[in-house]
């Protein structure tokens, strides 16, 4: 058996770092045995790698100066673990000018910057694997670039945000605030001491963005996907969502039709009979619309340390496994967007509504409310006024039929106007997934 | 941009067949500009292609003699899809002696001919790709072999035969009975005429084997996998499962502990609560255990013409993306069995158990039975004696506790032989889920 070996050069070793370092070291024999393949781990870069190397490094070289690794001939693959759009751009870049292939599993990077690298990649003729960078080492980039490509893709939606789901479960299975919420998944480990990239969306529409890139063909910047966290989101809403047989679940959505996709992060309600709905704590589940393949589910733990160092030592066999190929031949032609394909704006798009009003507890009040609402075109479905102990202000909760966006912004910028309306209306979208 | 032009033989123009023929058609342009690679359909065979080849031929050649393609020096890859062991087998070696590579969907083959289909491939420098084989185009084959390359797996569970789900189904959620859930699967085109390769559990046995091999390193011999089907499920035995908070599934499972490996395929006992029991219809679903990642799920249609045409579309492209990798360098080294694996006895493995014994409605009964299980050891976690209105017969259904199965056994086979016993007693596994 001829044995393959690959130079490694880690450039950042905070938590995912040394986890790959670790797994590198315990599954030595493994990937000799079943790949025919010795990775070498050469050279690891970071701020503090002197005073405080992983355990496990051995003999590697350790350097606080990135450009030593890219300006090591001996090293084939460099794997980006910083974070972050600079220098985690440079570095990419750098490495595949220096006719090395790269691993990453930087969201934000490939969201950003992708169709810069894998252009680069392509020019250079080496790749850029990032598995990493969505639902961890669940293969959601593998499938939908190999696994799945006999097939075109609709579309995709799911949950792909560990900690936004944690705190809704928490919300919904523990009866807890929101903020008591946050305060057990950061106390869980589960929630960054600053959770505001997760909880206000961001983190999502990241994943959502390389995601839309690799199933419809288009790459989406940020700003033109619809972005809500879930930081609205009330106990009272989960409690009345289950009255009405749903569950609230931060959802991205993408969709193509007639040339024109859609791109969206937002709470959603949808039925308690749907999977997703049982998707709970920091699991990750992604529905990827195929055709003729129908809906094909992928699931599993999307974050942590060990979840996230098996995507990048995936990618690193993977790569081993094929660095003589074009980088064109690999993952399809990333390098290249399908042309015709235009976003479709928020305003277009028709969902159903969950709204919840807090309003005065007076005769009239129901009437001015759907009098607004029918005024924009927009059909109720069923409405509950929930009766609070005598309180002077109650809550009316509403699910309208299929309405647009853009209606139902002005009617409730309109009903938020009444005096009788004494704080801004809750609107979350509601989804009738197959 | 470089087109990929690669040279098809298609063996087999049946049901998947066609589906292959019209997908090659109509995603031509699609896979020349996403994959810069052009498949050209350039000879099919089948017994009776001349009086009736399938739609959208082209200008294909057209044979009812196999030997044509093995011999034509044009054709790159050829696709075995007649099923059955022979002359399936004669093909697929066939084609690797001559060079070319291979896509099949014949789970059978796959099961019982792997290793020596993956060392004549080795030897030859050629490839099989067989994703259709197990869930159609649902990329599990793929996961396994290269998704999760960075993890070891510990074992895998999962319904990975439509027919049977959906028959379970009916009879869940229609109140069917066996053989009108049967009816209706045939009806709608989810059982063959003769389903008994489904229904006795045989088909997921075959694809269970694939699976082991791929996940835990070992050629487990279909003799050596414990298969029991679904035809001796009652409606009532559904019934009692779902008044207990449990669902009744076939499931294949597969571990593996301390260097052995149990594989299996029984109906089982899940909590209701497991996403698996609202896995319904022909949907497929499979829960690998990945290690560092944990549990990841994949989900799909797991049959279908178009299903199993996209997974050989998917093959193909994967294929043309590098024909010029040695085949020991791809999925892994598959030609090679993990040495130190045994398999686990039936006998020794402990599961929970559903017993439901139909006995004379007489005082003593429970005793006489209880007292043979305390017998064996065989601790009874709950017991129901269901009252049937004034029926000389009543059933008795127990949940045990965790029991060896061969003790279960001997434990029934006594308990049969009571007077007050008139038929065989039911016994179906619990497993508990994570």
């Amino acid at each position: 058996m001829i044995m393959n070996k690959v130079s490694i050069g880690l450039i950042g070793c905070g938590n995912v770092g040394s986890g790959v370092v670790k797994l590198l070291r315990k599954k030595k024999n493994h990937i000799r045995q079943k790949f025919a393949t010795e990775f070498v781990l050469r050279s690891a870069c970071d701020k503090i790698i002197k005073k405080k190397p992983p355990r496990g490094i051995g003999r590697a070289h350790l350097t606080t100066r990135y450009q030593d690794i890219l300006n090591d001939p001996q090293i084939d693959v460099v794997i980006e673990l910083i974070g972050g759009l600079h220098p985690a751009k440079e570095i990419v870049l750098g490495a595949l000018k220096k006719g090395k292939h790269v691993v990453t599993a930087n969201k934000g990077l490939i969201a950003h910057c992708g169709k810069a690298l894998f252009q680069e990649a392509h020019r250079r003729n080496r790749n850029i694997y990032f598995e990493s960078s969505v639902m961890a080492g669940v293969p959601v980039i593998k499938t939908l670039t190999e696994g799945i490509a006999g097939n075109n893709c609709n579309g995709l939606y799911g949950i792909i945000n560990g900690t936004c789901n944690y705190i809704l479960t928490g919300m919904s299975k523990k009866n807890y605030s929101f903020a008591e919420a946050v305060a057990e998944a950061q106390r869980n480990g589960f929630a960054e001491t600053d959770p505001t990239l997760d909880i206000n969306g961001m983190d999502s529409a990241y994943k959502l963005a390389i995601l839309v890139y690799l199933a419809l063909g288009k790459f989406v910047k940020i700003k033109d996907i619809h972005v809500e966290g879930i930081t609205h989101i009330s106990h009272d809403d989960i409690e009345y969502a289950e009255s009405l047989g749903l569950a609230i679940k931060l959802l991205a959505i993408a969709k193509k039709t007639n040339n024109a996709i859609e791109a969206r992060v937002h709470p959603t309600l949808i039925s308690k009979e749907h999977p997703l709905s049982a998707t709970n704590g920091i699991c990750n589940a992604l529905y990827i619309d195929a055709d003729p393949l129908g809906d094909v589910l992928l699931s599993g733990e999307g974050a942590g340390q060990m979840a996230a160092a098996s995507g990048v030592l995936s990618d690193l066999i993977n790569l081993a496994s094929r660095d003589s190929q074009p980088a064109s031949r690999m993952l399809a032609n990333l390098y290249k967007e399908e042309a015709s394909l235009r976003m479709r704006s928020m305003d277009q798009i028709s969902t159903r509504f969950y709204i919840r009003i807090m309003a005065t507890d007076k005769p009239g009040v129901l009437s001015k409310i759907s009098g607004i609402l029918g005024k924009y075109g927009i059909g109720i479905n069923s409405v509950t006024q929930k009766a609070h102990n005598r309180a002077a202000t109650v809550p009316v909760v509403m699910l309208t039929d299929y309405a647009k966006e853009g209606m139902v912004r002005l009617a409730l910028a309109q009903i938020h106007k009444l005096p009788i309306v004494k704080s801004k209306p809750v609107a979350i979208r509601m989804e009738n997934l197959k």
